[in-house]
C-alpha cells in the first residue's frame, strides 16, 4: 500500500499541470525558474499528450518527454505522471469511428476537443493499454516520477451499438436473468417487457417518458464503465511501479461517477475545484467539496486542479480578486488537502483554453497573479511539514449517495425544481454557517463515530441504508431527515405508503397522504418558519412530537418538522436561516459543539490536526475573539485572546 | 348503431385504467374489493399490454387476462378492452426498425417510452391487426366486456421514407395531379416546383422556413393516417362484437388530430383531461375541453381519464385539493359526461408514471385521495339515473376547426404571439365568466340551431364554410368574428384583400391595410377598453357602425369593433374583462339568456336535461339566489330561493 | 470595367424583386400599370425561377421569362436579371443527396425551403454553372437586361464529407504543411496534433470546446467557398456581357461572409436592409449598415432589398408607420445609395413569405403601403440627377474586420455577453448620435484620408495591421481604441502580454494584469462615467495620461480610459450618453467637424456631394437651425435660416 504521504513527506504538494509540448524548449527553462522562485515542488504531465507520444498508430516519441522528465528531476520538482487517454489522437477516430461516442439523439461526438472516447469501445482500451503500458515500462524507474495520474476527469457516456452489447452484459451480471430485470426495471408498465437479452439498449431518445429503471442502470452501468477503464490503466502502471500511487481527478459533485466505489480504487483521492469567484458564497463550495473529498479519502487528500485566476467556461468568468487564491488554497489545506496544485502552469496562447488562467499569466512574470502565486508558494512551504498527514476532525456525517441522486432525478417525477446537488449544497451551507464540522458519508457506512447523522434527501434507500439509520438511532445518535427520503428501494420501486415502512415508524410518520411540491411562487407557511421548495400532507403517529406545524392552506395543522425522540424529520425545506438555527439546535441537542464560538459571519475556523486554521472570507478586516494564546504559523507572531484578520486573511494557530 | 347509452344503462360509468399486470395477483383480489367499496363498475384493461399478450413474436398469453376478465364479471364490474397497440413490444423495434418513428430531424423514436409506432408502418399495422383479431376473437362473447377502447392518445408522427412513400399517396387522392399540387401549395415561389411524385418528402428539417402548404397537408395527412390505424382497429373488433361501442381516448384541445372527423368514426366520443389543480382557471379549461367533447360526441360522452390527483408530466406537479376530484367530477357530468374514469386505478410503484396519482394512492385505503374517491363513486350511484343520456342546451356555437388552427401555425406569420388554442380559450373564458353556455362547431356544420355564432379565429375558412357563416346571419342569426378570420382559403392561399371578400362586405370592412401586431410590451388603446395581442389597420365600409375606435397612435381613429346589422367584427383582443362585457352585450342582443342570473364570480351553473348543477369553484363558502322551490339530488334535502354552498360545494337541482 | 452609373445613367433605380411566375399572365399586365404609376423603372427577375426554367434535369423553360423581359422592354423598364441557384429544384436532392448541406450535428438540410445547397458539391456547381450559362446566353442581348445578380444571400454551411475534401484542399492552399497546421491551430494542446491531412473535418459536433484555429479557418473556408460559387457564375455571365455589372446581395453586418473581399469581385456592391420599424433606433442601424455598404463599394451602392411594410421572420413584426419608407429611403440615398429596391414588388398570397410585405399589399392598389410607393418613386425621380455618382465624405474611418469578429467569438471566451456587432454598433450609434459622418475601412486599408480612425474592438489584428494603426498615429492622425483590441495574432494566438506589446506601447499600457468582464449586473464606476460589459485591470506606462480612473472595488484608480498622445485607450464601454461624449471630443481634438452644427436629437444631416439630406427621425415636427438659403429639391421652395420638418420629414437642400 502507497497513498500520499508517500509523496508529500512533510512537504505540501505545490504546482500544477504542465503541458510543455504547447512551448518551444526555450521556454522549458524560463518555466523551471519561475517554478523554483515560487516554490512549485509537483507538476502533472502529459495529461493530453497522446498524440504528441504517439503521433501515428503504434509510433513512440518519448524524447521529448524524457527531457521533460530530466529537466525536472534536475531541480527537484516531482512528476505526477497522467496516462493520455482522456483525448485520443485524430487517427484513433478515424482508424476506429466506433471509438467515437453517440448521445441519446445518435448524434456522434468527433474528435477536435477532448474526450471523445468511448467507454466501451474495445479498439480505444486497446490502444489506452498500449500506450499506458509503455509509458509506465519507460518511466517507472524515472526519479522525477512520484505518482501517476490516470485519464482525466472521466465523464464521458456512450448510447451506440458498442455501449448496448456492454451494457447488457452489465445487465446479466447485475439481474442475472430477464426476468429479474423485468421485475427491477417494471417493464409489466407500458409494454416494455424484454424476451430477449438482445431487445436491450441503451436508453436512447423516446417519444416520451424513458423508463426509470433503465436510466438508472445505465448511470450505474456508466460509472461501472468509466471505472473499468480506470481500472484497467492502474493495474498496468501499478505493475510497473507497485511503490507509487495512484489517483484519477474527481470533478466535484459531479454526476456521472460513485465517487464512493471509484475512492477505493484509488490511493490518493484528487478533485478539481472551481468555485465562481465572483459567488459570495464560493468558499462553501469549496468547504463542501473538500468536506467531500475528504470524507472519500479518509484522510489527506489532493487538490489535483484550481484556477489561479478566471476560468473560461462560464458565461461571464471573473478573475481572483488579490488574495482569494491563497485564502481558498489554505481553506483547502485547512480541511486535509495535502496538495494544493492549479491547471495549469503557464497560460495558454493558442487551444480551447487559452482564457483559463495559469499560475503565469499571459502578462507573465510581472502579472499580478504569477506575483499571489510566490507568495502562496513561500507560505504552504512554511507550514507543511506542521499539517501534512493530519486529521480533520467531525461529530456530523451527511449521508450522501449516487444511486440516490440518480433515481431521484428521473423525468417522471413530482418536481423538476427539486435538484438533488442543490438541497445538499443547502443543508452543508445550513452547517458551514452555524460553524459545524462536517464529513460525509454513504448511507451504508458505519456511523458509530458520529454524534448526528443528516440526510438532507436520500430519496432512494437500500434495507441495509435503513437497517444503518435505524441503528444509528438505537444506538444513542441523532437523526435529521429531510423530504423525498426514503421514498424508493435500490431498483427506484416506490415503498408502500410513499416511504419506508421502518423509517416512518422511526420518524413519527403514520400515513403521508400527498407530497405537495411548492412552485417557485409558493411558500408553505408555518408557526415556526417559512417552508420551501416542497411540503406534505401527512399524519403524525402517536408519540411523535409535532416541532413545526403548517399554517393556514390546504395543510394547515399538519407536521412540516416532525420529532420522534433523536430522530427528526423536515417536510418542508426551511428558510436557510430557519434551516441554520433548527440544525444549530439539533447539533447542540446531540452534543455537538461548534469549532469556535463566537465568530462573526463570514468568518470560517476549522481544526485540523492540532491547528486551528483561521478564514476571513470577507473584504473588511475583523476581529475573532480566541480566548488563550496561539503562535500564528504564518507571521510566526503570538496571537491572545484576539484575532484580526485584513481582508481575505488567514492564521494558522497552534494554541 | 350502438351507443354510450347501451353500456351505462342509467348507471354513471366509474372507475379508470386498470394495469394489474404491474401487480402479483393477491393484490387483484384486494383491488376488487376497494373497487366495490368506491362503486367502481367500469375498468379498462389492456391499454399497455401488448408486451404480456404477445411476449414473443405471434406467441399469444391470455391466461392471466382470462383469469381478470372473470374476475370483473364475478364482481360485476364492466371491462372497456383496449387494443394494447399504442406501446408496441421491444421485439417489435428490434425486428422491423422500420416501425420506429423519425422526428424532422431524422432522430429515432426508440422504444424504452411509449408510441413509439410509426402510423405508415406496414409492419406494424400488420402485427396490430393480428394482435386486435385475436383479442376481439377471444374475448367477444365475455359478459364482461362492454366496450373497446382503440389504441391510446394517438399522437405520433413520423418523418422518415415509409412515411415519405404513404405522404405521397395521400397526396394523389386529395390533389389528383402534380399541377395541383404545385398550385396548391405555391411551389412556383422560392423554386420548389415538383416534376416527379417521387421528389415529395415530409417538410423535414429545412435551411430556412417551410412551404406552409405542405406543412399544412402534412399535419392533414398524420390526422388521417392515425385515423386509418384507429379504423382499421375498429373494424376487426366491430366484426366481432358489433353490438358493442368502440372509442379511442382524444387528447384534449390536442392539435394533432382533426377531432371532428375522428368523432365520426367513433360510438363514443372519449376524451382525457388533466387541469392544473393549480390553475386558478382549471375549471374553464374544463369547461371549454366538456363543451368541445359533447359538441364533437353529439351528446353523452365519457371522461375516459382524469386524475384523482396529481400528475407527473408537470415542471411542478400540485395534487387536488380536498374536494376538488369531486367538483370537477360533477362539472363533466353537468356538461354531459356520462363516464367518470381515472387514470389509473391503483398508484403504480415502478415506471414512468408511479409519481401520476391512482384512485389509491401510495398510502393505500386510508390515504385521503382514495377516501375521497369512495365519496364521489356513492355520489355519482346516486345521481346516475337522472342524467345518464340526457343533453345540455346552448345557444351559442363556438366555432373551431383543425385545418384553420394548422394552416395559422405556419413558421412565417406575423406573430408568433397569437396562439389559437390560447385566442380560443380566451374567448371561452369570457362567455363561460358570463354564465353563457356554448357549445363548440365545425365551421361547416349547421348552425340553424344557434343564435349566436362565435368565431374566436379562423385564419383560413373555405368557401363553403365563408357560405355558411353568410347565410346563419342571412337568417337572422348573429356572429361575431375576431381578428385573423377568413385571411386564407383551404389551402392557405391569403384571400385578394388580405380577407375573404364576402367577409369583409359582410362585417363592413373597406379595406384592410395592414395588419398590426402587438408585442408583450404594446397594448392598443380604445374609446371603449385596452386592444391586446393585434391591431389592425382598417377603414370601414359605408353603413357599417364602429362601436370602438383605436385611439392615438398611428391607428387613432379607425375602427376596433365594427358592426354591421348582426355580423360584428373585433380588430383587436379586448382585455379579458371587456371581451366578457362586449360578448355578453353581443349576447343579450341576440336573444341569449345566461344560464341563471346573478350568480358570484366563481359560481358556475349548468342545465342537463331537467336538471342544474351548480358549483362553486371557490374554497370560501357562496350562497347564491335561486327563485323557487328545488330538490337537491346528492342531499335529498330541499332548496327555497337561495342555495348555500360550501368551498367546492355541488348541488344537483330538479326545479 | 462597368459600374452602378452604367445603370442608373442620372436614375435612382427604384423598385423590387419581381416573381411574377406565382402569378397568372393577365396579372402581369397589371403589375406594368402600377409600376409605370409608381416610376418603377428597375426589377429583380428570376432569383427563385431555377425550377421554373429547368423543371427536368436539363430541360430549359424560357418561354414565359421571354415575355416578361419583353414586356419589361416594352415598357422601359429595365432587368436585373438572377442566376436562380439559391434555391435549387426538388430534383437536384434526390438525385444528388450530396448536394444537400449537412449541420455540425450531422443533420440534413433537406429541400421544401431554400438555399439547400452545399458550396461544396461537385453535382451542384455543375448544375448551377449549366443553367447561369445557358440563360446569360439567351438573355445576353436583351434589351432590357441592365445587371446580373448573382444567386441571393449566400449564407449557406456544411460539415458535410464534400465538405471536408473541399476544406483539407483549402487549409494545403492556406497552410502548406501539416506542421504549419499544427502550429497555426495550437494542436499541441489537448492531444489534437494531425499526422495526416485525411484525419481533418469540419469542426463536428464534440464533447466539450471545439479547436478554435478549426473553426476559425472554417469560416474563413465556408467564406471563400461561397465566393468561388459567385465568382464561378460572375466570369459566365461576364464572358457573355462584359458590359453589365454583376453583383450580388449582402445581408447587412452579417457574419458569414468577408465582404471587404467579396466587393472586391463586384461591379456593384449591394445589400438588403431591414431595421426593425418597432425599433426606436432602427435608422442607426440603418446608418451603420449603409456606411459599410458605401465603404466597401468605395461609392454609390445598391440598397437590392428593404420592405415596403412588415417582414415575416421577426417573432412580432410591425408594418411600417405612414412616413417611414419614405424616410428610410431618403436615408440610404443620402448615404449613398443610387438604387433603392423592395423585396418584393407584388406581395405573395401563397408560400412562405406571403406576410413579408410587397410594393402592392394584398389590399392592392388602393391600399396605404402602395400609395405611398408611388409618392416615393416620383420624389426619387424629382432628386435622381442631382444625386447619382455623387459621393458621401466623412473624416472618420470605423475599422472592422471579418477575421477578427471571427476570432473573437470563440466558445471559450471570457465572457459571452461580448457581443462583436454589438460593439460596433454601440460605438457607431454614438458618432452617428453626436451627428458625426462615418466610414468603414479594414484594419490594413490606407487610412490615410481619416482624421480620426476608430476602433471599436479588434480581438485578432495581423502585424501588418498593427503597423498600420502604429503608421495612423505617427503621420499625425488620432485614435481611439476600445477594449479586446489586439489580445491575438491572425491564427487567434494570444499576443504575449495578453495584447500586442506595440499596441500596448503606443496606448500607454505597462501591465495588462487581468480582464475583469461584468456581468448583466454589474458595471464599473470611474471618476467620469459609469463603465460597463468589461474592465481591465491594467497598469499605465511611463508619459500616458489617465483620462479617467476606476472607483472603488478592485481596480480602483487604475485606467479606466488612457491616452498617450493622439491614441486612445477605453478599457470598458462608457455608458451610451458618456460614449458619445467622449468621442465627441476626441474628434474635436483631432479636427473632425459635426455634419452641422446644434441639431437637435432625432434628427440627421447627411451631406452628398454637394447636397445636404436632413431626416427628421421623430414623429414631431421639428424646426432646425440652417444658416443661409437653401434650395429643397423635394418642395422646390427656398428655405432660409432654418427648416421645418413634420413627423418623418425630408429636405433636399442645395446651398
Amino acid at each position: 500500500m502507497t497513498g500520499l504521504a508517500d509523496v508529500t513527506r512533510g512537504r505540501i504538494l505545490f504546482g500544477g499541470d504542465y503541458s510543455p509540448e504547447q512551448w518551444p524548449e526555450e521556454v522549458w527553462a524560463e518555466d523551471v525558474r519561475l517554478m523554483k522562485a515560487a516554490g512549485v515542488n509537483s507538476v502533472t504531465m502529459g495529461v493530453f499528450s497522446w498524440s504528441r507520444l504517439e503521433p501515428r498508430p503504434g509510433a513512440r516519441e518519448f524524447g521529448w518527454l524524457d527531457r521533460l522528465m530530466d529537466l525536472m528531476d534536475d531541480h527537484g520538482i516531482g512528476v505526477v505522471l497522467a496516462t493520455p487517454t482522456s483525448s485520443p489522437p485524430p487517427w484513433l477516430g478515424r482508424l476506429h469511428p466506433e471509438t467515437l461516442p453517440r448521445d441519446e439523439d445518435g448524434r456522434i461526438e468527433w474528435w477536435g476537443g477532448r474526450q471523445h472516447f468511448s467507454h466501451a469501445s474495445a479498439a480505444y482500451r486497446r490502444y489506452a493499454a498500449a500506450i499506458t503500458e509503455d509509458l509506465a515500462a519507460r518511466y517507472a524507474g524515472h526519479p522525477a516520477l512520484t505518482m501517476w495520474h490516470i485519464n482525466n476527469e472521466y465523464c464521458t457516456y456512450d448510447y451506440g451499438d458498442e455501449a448496448a452489447v456492454r451494457f447488457r452484459q452489465w445487465l446479466r451480471r447485475r439481474h442475472g436473468t430477464l426476468d429479474a430485470l423485468n421485475s427491477a426495471w417494471g417493464t409489466a408498465f407500458w409494454s416494455q417487457g424484454y424476451g430477449d437479452w438482445e431487445e436491450i439498449l441503451p436508453p436512447r431518445h423516446a417519444h416520451y417518458l424513458k423508463n426509470p429503471g433503465q436510466v438508472l442502470d445505465f448511470r450505474r452501468f456508466t460509472s461501472d464503465m468509466l471505472l473499468e477503464c480506470y481500472t484497467a490503466e492502474r493495474d498496468i502502471v501499478r505493475r510497473h511501479t507497485p511503490h507509487l500511487p495512484v489517483t484519477t481527478n474527481f470533478m466535484p459533485l459531479w454526476s456521472g461517477q460513485d465517487a464512493w466505489r471509484w475512492a477505493r480504487e484509488e490511493d490518493v483521492v484528487s478533485v478539481d475545484l472551481y468555485p465562481d469567484p465572483r459567488d459570495p458564497l464560493g468558499a462553501q463550495h469549496g468547504a463542501l467539496v473538500q468536506d467531500m473529498t475528504r470524507s472519500q479519502a479518509r484522510g489527506p487528500w489532493m487538490l489535483m486542479e484550481q484556477a489561479a485566476g478566471a476560468v473560461n467556461w462560464r458565461g461571464v468568468n471573473h478573475p481572483k480578486r488579490r488574495g482569494l487564491n491563497r485564502l481558498w488554497s489554505f481553506q483547502a489545506v485547512a480541511r486535509g488537502a495535502d496538495a494544493v496544485c492549479c491547471f495549469q502552469w503557464r497560460q495558454s496562447r493558442q487551444g480551447a483554453e487559452k482564457f483559463h488562467s495559469g499560475m503565469v499569466p499571459h502578462a507573465g512574470e510581472e502579472g499580478r497573479t504569477y506575483q499571489e502565486v510566490k507568495q502562496l508558494g513561500a507560505e504552504l512551504a512554511l507550514v507543511g511539514t506542521q499539517v501534512t498527514g493530519s486529521h480533520t476532525p467531525s461529530d456530523i456525517a451527511i449521508l450522501h449517495d449516487w444511486d440516490s441522486w440518480w433515481a431521484g432525478a428521473h423525468q417522471g417525477r413530482l418536481s423538476t425544481r427539486v435538484d438533488y446537488a442543490q438541497v445538499l449544497t443547502v443543508w452543508h451551507r445550513a452547517l458551514w454557517q452555524a460553524h459545524l464540522a462536517t464529513d460525509f458519508a454513504h448511507p451504508e457506512h458505519d456511523l458509530g463515530a458520529y454524534k448526528l447523522v443528516v440526510v438532507p434527501q436520500l430519496y432512494a434507500l437500500t434495507d441495509a441504508a435503513v437497517d444503518n439509520l435505524l441503528a444509528h438511532v438505537r444506538d444513542g445518535g441523532t437523526l435529521v431527515c429531510g423530504f423525498l427520503t426514503g421514498v424508493a428501494d435500490q431498483d427506484d420501486r416506490v415503498r408502500p405508503g410513499g416511504m419506508d415502512e421502518r423509517l416512518r415508524e422511526l420518524l413519527g410518520i403514520r400515513t403521508l397522504h400527498e407530497w405537495w411540491p411548492l412552485d417557485e411562487d409558493e411558500s408553505a407557511g408555518t408557526d415556526a418558519f417559512g417552508g420551501t421548495l416542497w411540503s406534505e400532507e401527512i399524519e403524525a403517529a402517536e408519540g411523535a412530537s409535532i416541532e413545526a406545524r403548517y399554517q393556514r392552506g390546504e395543510l394547515d395543522g399538519l407536521p412540516a418538522v416532525l420529532r420522534r425522540g433523536r430522530a427528526w424529520y423536515l417536510s418542508t425545506l426551511p428558510e436557510p436561516h430557519a434551516l441554520r438555527v433548527l440544525l444549530a439546535r439539533i447539533a447542540a441537542g446531540a452534543g455537538v459543539r461548534r469549532v469556535v464560538d463566537g465568530l462573526p459571519d463570514g468568518v470560517e475556523a476549522v481544526r485540523r490536526g492540532d491547528l486551528l486554521f483561521v478564514l476571513n472570507h470577507g473584504r473588511e478586516p475583523v476581529t475573532v475573539a480566541l480566548p488563550g494564546r496561539h503562535h500564528d504559523l504564518l507571521t510566526g507572531s503570538a496571537v491572545e485572546n484576539k484575532l484580526t484578520l485584513g481582508r481575505y486573511g488567514v492564521a494558522v494557530l497552534r494554541s
